[in-house]
């Protein structure tokens, strides 16, 4: 019998590239998604399909009634989106407090209640320096406390940690994966808007790889 | 201007000696009560009604949702409530998996959002060799985490994490706390059922301080 994982699957690049690389190594995955209000819930869409495709179980957890304590996040609040690159001052206000303490602690459960050992999470380099919660140190005191925080020990697994976003891209272009089925743009628009963010990391990430991104651009 | 301070208040005994305790040290208290779909909601009504007595912040986050993720807790699905005391090993069906990771991140959520440096929390020794997370071990872990999680630091405050259930009545009785304004019992009705782990260690606390419990009882 596969090994039980529990994937944190978004519907982006990254996590995407993480769930495709835990099937391949034959793991019995469970893809997790979260509604937390986003803009951008286009990308649970894309999430669904691509684990409807892959014939994978996928739980979407509706923790929407959290915003009530995060009350300056531009992705979920009214402020507007902010355009540019991470690096900018202003991208700070995409951060919600605590969320990937908030979210692994949910894949921890799920994966107590599967008697799965491991959640796969698709933390990489690009993110260090604007999130606090994705630099390498965050994910070994996480992986401390989930250790001893059930009677079973779950491992947090990252595969990308100190990858870029070329880097990951470039290990799931040499599997073959089709980008067409992600989802980045922080507006939910039809078109991803090519200048939040997240569309900059990501367009960067395909001009690094020499290659075009199969995504529409609103620009 | 007083400390801002997160108190995660189940509306129970230890979290009501907390909450008290905080507000008696002049801090700036936001209580947290979380509704998980826990039978016992009862707690929660009582927990709003001491928080308007004393002129507290009071929010409840709704997070019934993650039990979805939560197949095998007697606390939340249709198995049910088991008697007797916590040695038991039938109260482990009230373990619901990794439970005080998501509250306490979400609590940390919350004091970020806020701008405060620390949450209380009513961990006590009596929980330790049944609740894996109300550990000694769990709870430094846990702060270690939430150091590092945000851009800021968020500390754990545990006043009772080496005191009995007794020990935390005790210091509520000094205070002249009245425990007629708490609720304990894991059966949500009218009275407490005087049977349920819970009610045991309750009981016990109370005859180990020679007082009488001002809840009235079903037995």
């Amino acid at each position: 019998m596969s090994e039980k994982v529990v994937v944190v699957y978004s519907g982006g690049m990254d996590s995407f590239t993480v769930l495709n690389t835990a099937i391949k190594n034959g793991l019995d995955v469970y893809a997790l998604s979260f509604d937390y209000g986003q803009k951008h819930n286009k990308e649970l869409e894309v999430a669904a399909q691509v684990c409807r495709t892959l014939g994978v179980s996928h739980k979407v957890v509706d923790i929407t009634a959290i915003n009530s304590l995060m009350a300056n996040s531009s992705l979920t609040g009214d402020t507007e989106i902010p355009e540019g690159h991470y690096e900018d001052d202003s991208m700070k206000s995409t951060v919600v407090p605590n969320r990937n303490m908030v979210l692994l602690s949910m894949a921890i459960a799920y994966a107590v209640s599967l008697e799965a050992g491991k959640v796969y999470y698709g933390a990489h380099s690009g993110d260090h320096h604007i999130y606090p919660d994705c630099r390498p140190e965050f994910v070994d005191a996480m992986n401390a406390v989930s250790k001893i925080a059930n009677y079973q020990s779950v491992e947090i697994v990252t595969p990308f940690l100190y990858s870029s976003k070329g880097d990951i891209l470039k290990a799931g272009l040499s599997m073959n994966l089709d980008y067409a089925n992600t989802w980045t743009c922080y507006n939910g628009r039809e078109k991803s808007c090519g200048k939040c963010g997240a569309c900059c990391e990501r367009l960067d990430a395909f001009k690094e790889q020499g290659k075009t991104d199969p995504l529409d651009y609103e620009v």
